[in-house]
């Protein structure tokens, strides 16, 4: 009997072990955590080349040097350097009388920054070395060594010759502790200014902040080109754009309509976030362009940053299971704001004609056509604001929409107001956008 | 030796079943699916009384019943009878020479339909029968009985003497099998027109249909106001104003302006559906409206059909784990729109005030004014498809904001059309926005 016991109990025991050794192997397949190890060679503290802390972290290195070969592109950005003035010729005209209506290519990946601002047209001899500011992994050294006010009062092509490496990783990593730190004086100062210490964020914050110490808006500030981030009344476009104001800033007077005209830059975290969905529920910039990759017996972070959109499977998949209904939302939210500033360029376009036109009437009362370069100025700054961002309205879909339904409507005040200066119905001519409108007509 | 054995199993089995007993409690703790019951009374085909209906059903029947007594509001909807005239004046201009101009309440819970209707002072002698279509459970019977086209021609007075019940279990359940389908014609027939037979949808795909037997856009078509589903082009906005042009119609003349105007119902369905990130991610109406609840051994959908602000624990809980932050999500969400909206309006009042001043100057271009009255119609009807709609933007807010901004660029197009035609600049005066603008100015 007592050996039937045992019997049974021993038939029990396997089938429970099994269960468990089940239960094992499957906690084991789940994703590790990542390891410390001990260090191949030491990095000295902002040391530019990336390489050299490659060696110590081999897999995030080799991912950071794909930014040189990818090329692939999504409908609306992507790693090609296209140019956005043969894609969208209304910004030729939205730029007149400024560099980016002469030369205005997509950015590529990181691997590419040094080289790419080389090349660009918009450099030319009177370029600040403050231009340098966002491409180089030499620029924390620099920084410690010159200071951010001689680095941006030197020239950019005298600066340009202590420049060797494109961004990496000194630009958002301590050596030694491999933190991730705000490297940017700019940012830093721009935080300060709000009361706020970089020291104290979480490291989830910083996966986003670090990203800050160069997608952001900034201007060059005085004389001394000094680099500066106009978040000091907060990080909304109307923010901003008040701050602008206050300043008395302009980027360049737009030729004709003598309109004080504002440029953007890239705003993605500021755009982020101001109370966009994902960032709301707590998730980083590198969630998404930097997901966590599984390969062999190591898990990291993928340093290949380029849009998700590329390989949603791995990005979108890391909190999303249905990744192609994923996708297809994100195609259906970009087509909607690619729409809707399409229809805001228009706007503006026919504002700044009225006002040109306005301005050449010697009989335009000029306090009206004030109102207008007013409203000009903030029509397209808005505007801007969303198209130099890098998302095509995914990074906030309903903020981008409802600042585009604004700029719409203050270009349209701008031209009536200029048609109002110049007493002259015959301004109020409409661009293309209600010709492409086909949903018939009622009356004759 | 053995009995030692025998020991260290018996161990083993106690400490594993201890395991796998706690593993079923777990499993047990999860929702339990819904049990068929038999029913306690037979239930007529078409029955109205939901009182005898929910003799089997008394969970859902009770929940329905609570749409009588819920008041509460949410910060833009919810459950009272608010006039939207005097919390939005603008609409009084808007809708100026519509019955809507006058009377303009929100809707309260289904129980208060059939009341309500008869309350309202939109209704006067001419009102037909059609007005009845969605606020009564005798509704499904009297259609079979009389078909919708005698019940269209039916006065609203005549045709309220056959009317005791308020929406009920009829409206959406088949008696017997309490299969969810659709009972308006209008609806079915408007599905039938686009080649759809409702009877091959899913039981997810119905648990949003059976709400389009109401909450779709809809008008009275020709002089037998027979109800009618704007469908036949598709269900987009731009779709559904596309029909009305091609059907000449109007629901009145702007006084003044004699623009052909368009009242938008309530598209709720047509809204959500148009690629929202929820439809598109498989959620249904009843998913957010109707949650699932367990009270002691049952669990049931609720039937007090109200806004999930209401209850977000319970309605946003069924997929989100972060209750709170969603709430407050959405409210951003909502506000945005709800800006977004207002800036519209005074951008249509504009339009309004330019094309009735126009019309007044017998020297006005009437081709000119004709086109500008086009885009009033366009402008208008856009807009109330997103202002109609219950849900300040948030079943879609990028299509939603998408819309909006189209809207304020055609009303401003139309004011400088109207300013054209009678060649008066003085037309172009901006309402309340601009002077909303506080951002400061560079220019003197």
């Amino acid at each position: 009997m007592q050996k039937y016991t045992t019997f049974i109990l021993a038939g029990l025991v396997i089938v429970l072990a099994a269960a468990l050794a089940g239960t094992l192997i499957f906690m084991n397949n789940q994703p590790a955590q990542s390891r410390t190890t001990q260090p191949i060679v030491e990095i000295a503290p902002l040391e530019p080349e990336s390489e050299l802390w490659g060696r110590n972290f081999p897999n995030q290195y080799s991912s950071l040097l794909k930014t040189r070969n990818n090329s692939l592109d999504t409908t609306f950005g992507g790693s090609s350097a296209f140019s956005h003035l043969e894609r969208d010729p209304r910004q030729v005209i939205l730029f007149t009388g400024y560099p980016f209506s002469i030369d205005y290519n997509d950015d590529r990946g990181h691997e590419w920054a040094l080289e790419d601002v080389r090349a660009t047209k918009r450099v030319n001899e009177k370029t600040p070395g403050t231009c340098y500011s966002c491409k180089s992994s030499n620029n924390p050294g620099l920084w410690t060594e010159m200071g951010m006010e001689a680095y941006d009062k030197t020239s950019f092509s005298e600066l340009g010759k202590h420049l060797t490496e494109s961004i990496g990783c000194a630009n958002c990593h301590e050596a030694g502790t491999m933190r991730l730190v705000v490297t940017n004086p700019a940012l830093k100062e721009a935080l300060e200014r709000q009361g706020k210490d970089w020291t104290t964020y979480s490291r989830q914050e910083m996966r986003s902040l670090v990203c800050a110490n160069c997608h952001v808006e900034y201007y060059f500030k005085g004389d001394g080109k000094y680099l500066t981030l106009p978040w000091d009344g907060g990080t909304k476009v109307e923010e901003m754009y008040q701050y602008y104001n206050e300043a008395g800033y302009k980027d360049w007077e737009y030729p004709e309509a003598l309109t004080p005209t504002l440029k953007a830059q890239h705003p993605e975290y500021e755009m982020y976030t101001a109370g966009s969905t994902h960032y709301n529920a707590g998730v980083s910039c590198a969630d998404c362009h930097m997901p966590y990759v599984r390969e062999g017996a190591s898990k990291y972070s993928m340093h290949d940053i380029h849009s998700p959109l590329l390989n949603p499977e791995l990005a979108c998949g890391q909190c999303h299971t249905d990744t192609e209904a994923v996708v297809r939302r994100v195609s259906l939210i970009q087509d909607q704001v690619y729409n809707t500033k399409v229809a805001t360029e228009d706007a503006i376009v026919d504002a700044i004609n009225a006002i040109k036109a306005a301005t050449a009437n010697a009989a335009s009362d000029p306090d009206l056509l004030n109102q207008a370069r007013e409203l000009h100025r903030q029509s397209q700054y808005y505007w801007d604001f969303v198209s130099a961002e890098n998302s095509m309205g995914f990074h906030n879909p309903e903020y981008i929409l409802k600042v585009l339904a604004e700029s719409t409507n203050l270009a349209r005040q701008a031209q009536m107001l200029a048609a109002q200066a110049a007493n002259d119905p015959s301004l109020l001519e409409i661009g293309t956008y209600y010709s492409s409108q086909e949903t018939g007509a009622v009356l004759p």
